[in-house]
C-alpha cells in the first residue's frame, strides 16, 4: 500500500525540496506531519480546496469550526494545501502541466512520509455532454481529444504513452455512495482532457475561432457517442500518474452542459 | 494598432462573459477601464504581478504608495490583475493550457476596451541553458520540445500549426534598455517551451525519471547546440496567440542554470 516512486535517482539525494510545495526532506518532518494521510482531494482553485478542507473538518465532527485553516504551502502562491484529519485538500490550477508539477511534488511528498493505501480524488467542474446540468460524472476512462485512452508524455524529446484507467472499484464505492443521497444525479463514463478550453473545447466565444457552429456539433456528438459525459483539462495526466505510482485514482464532476 | 479578434462569432454576441476573468461587457465598462492601457506584463505568480505593479507604481511617480492595488479580478482566484498607469500586470498561472485561457480573455477584454498599439511581455523565472545564473534572456523566438519555431494547437480534433516569431524590434530595444544599466547580464536567444516540468526538462528529481544522467545533458547540449538558451512553460502560445491577435510580444526571464 505503499506510494511508489518510479526514479533511481532520488536515493542518493541528499535532501528532497517540493520546491512548488515549499516542503522539503531537511526542512520539515515530513512522515510526522502528513504521515496518517489517507485521501487526498485535489482540484482547480484554491479558494474552492479551502472550502472544501472546512467541509470535510465539519463533517468529520473534528475539533473547532475549521475556519481557521492553514495553508500548508503559505511560502508560495503555485498551490495551496489544507487538511483535515486524514483528508488534505489541495489545489492544481488549470491544466496538465499544472496539475503535472503539484502531482510529482505530492507524489514524493507521500512516499517521503511514508502514508499507506491513499486514495486520491480530483474533484471540480467540468462540461458535461448529454447529461442534466449539475450532475456528477465519476470517470472510468480519461480520454485524449481523439477519444483515446491514453496519455502522451513527452520525456526529453520522446513521446510515451501512458494508460489512463482509474480504479473501477473507487468508481463503484462512489457511485454508490451517491445514491444514498436524494436529488444527486451522478453517472459512471468517460472524461475527455483537452490542452485548449475554447479551441479545443468547441468554444464558439474565444479570441479566436475557425470553426462553425456545426463543426463544434459533430465534434461533441462524436465525443458522445465514444462514450465521454464530460470535458476538462487535467484528468488524463491525473490518471497516467496516479496509475503509475499506485494511488488509487479517481475524478471528476460535471456542472456545466455542453451538448 | 487595434488588437484583432479571429471569431467572427463574437459580433453577434449579446454578451461576451470573460469568465476566468470575472469581468464582462455588460457588467463592466471595459473601455472606461482599459482604453488607455498601452502596456501589458503577464507572468505565473500572482504575488509576483501584484509586487511587479508595485514597482510600476512607484517607478511611474502616481500618487501613494502603491501598497493598496486592488486586484482587479478579486470575483476569482484563477488569476490577478492590477494596473499601474498604463500597465497591466497579469498572473497567469502554470503552462500553456493555463496562459491559453487568460491570454483568449485578456485579448478579448483589450478588443472590447477598443486598445491601441499595446504592447505584451511575459516576465518570470526560467531555466538557463548554458548562461550566468540571474542573466535575463530576452526571446526571439520560442521554440517546442523538438527545437522547432512551432505551436501545435489541437483545435477540436484537428492539428494546427502556429508561428512562434516574436517581435525582433522590441527584443532590441530590450536588450539596448538592459545596457543602461549596470551589471545587468542580458541576451538575445530562443526560448524552448515543455508541457512538463521534471519529465520534459531533464529533472532528475521528479516522482518519474527514466533516463539517466547523461541523456539529460545530451538533450540539454542539444538545445543549446540549436541556439535554446532558457526553458519555461508558456513561451510557443504566448507568441503563437499574441503574433495572431496583432500584438507586439516578448518574453521572457532566465534565473537558474540548468546547464
Amino acid at each position: 500500500g505503499l506510494v511508489h516512486i518510479k526514479n533511481p535517482h532520488l536515493d542518493s539525494m541528499e535532501e528532497d525540496v517540493l520546491y512548488h510545495l515549499d516542503l522539503g526532506t531537511k526542512t520539515h518532518n515530513l512522515p510526522a506531519m502528513f504521515g496518517d494521510i489517507k485521501f487526498v482531494c485535489v482540484g482547480g482553485s484554491p479558494n474552492r480546496m479551502r472550502a472544501f478542507a472546512q467541509f470535510m473538518h465539519k463533517e468529520l465532527g473534528l475539533a473547532g469550526d475549521g475556519e481557521d485553516l492553514v495553508d500548508i504551502c503559505a511560502g508560495t502562491d503555485r498551490y495551496a494545501m489544507y487538511r483535515a484529519g486524514p483528508v488534505l485538500s489541495i489545489s492544481h490550477g488549470m491544466g496538465i502541466p499544472s496539475i503535472s508539477i503539484m502531482l510529482h511534488e505530492l507524489i514524493k511528498l507521500l512516499h517521503h512520509a511514508k502514508c499507506r493505501d491513499v486514495t486520491i480524488i480530483r474533484i471540480g467542474t467540468s462540461g458535461g455532454l448529454g447529461i442534466e446540468a449539475g450532475s456528477v460524472v465519476i470517470t472510468d476512462t480519461a480520454v485524449d481529444s481523439s477519444f483515446k485512452p491514453q496519455f502522451e508524455q513527452v520525456v526529453l524529446d520522446d513521446m510515451v504513452v501512458r494508460s489512463t484507467e482509474l480504479d473501477k472499484d473507487l468508481a463503484e464505492e462512489l457511485l454508490a455512495c451517491s445514491k444514498e443521497i436524494p436529488d444527486f444525479p451522478t453517472l459512471i463514463g468517460h472524461t475527455m482532457c483537452t490542452y485548449d478550453f475554447y479551441e479545443g473545447q468547441g468554444r464558439l466565444d474565444g479570441a479566436l475561432c475557425s470553426f462553425s457552429s456545426e463543426k463544434k456539433l459533430q465534434y461533441l456528438r462524436r465525443a458522445y457517442d465514444a462514450g465521454v459525459r464530460n470535458i476538462e483539462m487535467e484528468s488524463t495526466a491525473f490518471a497516467a500518474l496516479c496509475g503509475l505510482c499506485g494511488l488509487k485514482g479517481e475524478s471528476s464532476r460535471g456542472r456545466f452542459c455542453l451538448l
